[in-house]
């Protein structure tokens, strides 16, 4: 018996060793993230986007950095990936809901899985970026859209909320192909609906007011 | 004592087999349900009524093969369709919500209880649609007409909120003449007061901006 | 639609008026059953368990009448039994738990299910017990055990653990051969655990302390 | 974006399928260890050791049929054990507090985790016995301690609470070289100091009535 929980223990304290690395290098990756987001936040206030993607740089390749380190942690234990994936899963949440809303307001597109892995320098074979994770972080890039559409159309962007809508609309009915389990990712999904309303709610307003501008509506009338 | 609940047992069994089944075919109906309300969706965006329809054709066929699936389920056992009802009411109200929409968006009419349950190939005398299903299903529908007015608005249909409001208020008053108790219907009836009055709204919104075209003002004082 | 809504006003109408006359048979039988239960009660006083049952009587014959006004009330609606069983369940499960345990006052037996149905006079082909109904009963019948045995050594009947140990230890063994699903039931039966325990522990109080009489002893080690 | 959202629908679906084969084969094994548990039971009537161990057989080869099941939905994903292992862990842990307490009524000593493995069919390269569950699951069996202490001095045997209480002193120790993290075991681990307590709580009962044979106080004092 004793033999046996002598075993344990070396295994139980290797387990915990390897978690402890993940943890601090998770801490460093909320930091950064942390930092990021708060030069994404300039963009509620009209900071140009350029600016914004300049300042938001470094630190996303300091992240790229952290997901190395993990990737490295879990390479010797190839098939334990999901035995600690709930370690780093928040965080990475959170990364991918910055990097997507960072690549809509640099192309106007969704941040896709195979570019978000890019970004990171995530390799699938090895150590990928789980899809749920990307979905529920494409859900919370969505929750800050309502918020940047009024603040934009407080600093004169009436064309905005048009362009927001349309791919806030498109998002949720690409969410809507899938058959999503009764889980955090169905909850954060239904979510999005509400970012949705507020956002058609917004650009009703600058349509009654006549302020949306001649050009982006024809344009509207043209794809409708 | 032995013999009783090894009784119990097989009954007990056999009962959680039906429920297994049921489940199995209200996950299907779930999942074509989400694809005939992404479809649905499309109306929102201002697509063509006909080509939304079209779209959904399919799957109401699919949504109608399951429960030709249920009654068949149920049909050894004529007198449980209520014990297991609860198995499958949530998804069939929102079937009810989604095809009551359709059939509005095509005809500007209620969809009747005979003509849903026509609809979905039930029989009263059989497996039927339960009343009080229909009626949360007209709730769920009404919770949906605020947001359409909204886009339909946006995109210029200024004559959509005097249609929806003339619907809506009928609706409104026909359920006021039941003596509804105090549980879930009732209070799904009670929350499309706040419909009625966002729509409204959205009319006055119109109206003040002399938005509304004259002919269906004149049409609507016609009516009224 | 006006006339379909009149329609249902007339079926809620009904159906409203069919729960109506439930609730008051209902409240009727609450109020029998906790006479029953008051005179149970005095068995913890240790008066003659002749003399409880004899007190008894009376409001059984009223509840088993109840009962009758229930099934008429239901004959109409053959197959609707299970759509209002919900209005009576929680005082058939009260019943059953005080006639559980007055039968096994009077024969130290379990009260089967078919005897519960005769007790009350029903009738399963019509207006049945419910199995899941039962089996709640006898769980609350349980939960009473351990307070009865605890008055009965305080009031020197020494022997009662033992009997009621054995009584307990089946019923929870016939328990465990039923898949039960993780409801209402399933939580009922979770917690006889506990008045297992707590009889076997006022059973080995009584061992320990030499109190259990020889014979009884000798008994249990012949059937061990 | 379409096409990524298909492809993640299949993915999602391919996941979700293995989830429902999973759960189909953890719902049967609940259903055996619930049977092997019955019969366990049994041992706190006094049934001899042989014949419990003889009614349990055939259900842990069930058990045993069922684990292969399992491991053969994994087998085509085999990195991918620690992602689903959430849905079967609390079964797994059942099972291995049963076959824990069999062993121990077998044989007197500790089921060591290769022998849990073997008897499960299980194979640590390919589909194992994860160490915390091995570990809860012998948590689990200590929680039964004292309840079958209680039942075998109540039926005579005043030898039990020194063997067991023997028994328990070791496992307790041997958990306590583990370095064990703030989470679910360590919670199991900590209620297992209570089990102890009332064992020896036991154990002074019939040593101070002088009901502990003295040969085996001697053995006892010579092991001390």
């Amino acid at each position: 018996m004793e033999k046996q929980f002598e075993d344990f223990r070396h295994q139980l304290d290797e387990s915990g060793s390897v978690r402890e690395r993940i943890r601090s290098v998770v801490m460093e990756m909320e930091a950064a993230a942390r930092l990021v987001h708060s030069s994404l936040l300039l963009v509620h206030q009209s900071l140009p986007v350029l600016e914004v993607l300049e300042k938001t740089k470094l630190q996303i390749e300091v992240i790229k950095g952290l997901f190395g380190r993990l990737a490295e942690i879990l390479r010797e234990r190839p098939d334990q990936y999901y035995r600690y994936h709930g370690d780093w899963r928040s965080e990475t949440q959170t990364v991918v809901s910055l990097l997507a809303f960072l690549h809509w307001l640099e192309t106007g597109s969704l941040l896709m899985h195979t570019e978000a892995e890019k970004k990171l320098g995530l390799d699938s074979s090895e150590f990928g970026l789980d899809i749920e994770d990307y979905l529920i972080g494409l859900c919370f890039m969505s929750n800050e859209l309502p918020r940047y559409v009024v603040n934009q159309v407080t600093a004169g962007d009436y064309d905005c909320p048009r362009k927001v809508l349309k791919f806030l609309t498109d998002l949720h009915a690409a969410f809507r192909m899938l058959n999503l389990r009764n889980d955090f990712l169905r909850k954060k999904f239904d979510g999005m609906k509400y970012d949705l309303r507020r956002v058609e709610e917004v650009y009703y307003d600058v349509k009654i007011r006549g302020l949306a501008s001649t050009e982006s509506t024809q344009d509207e009338t043209a794809q409708a």
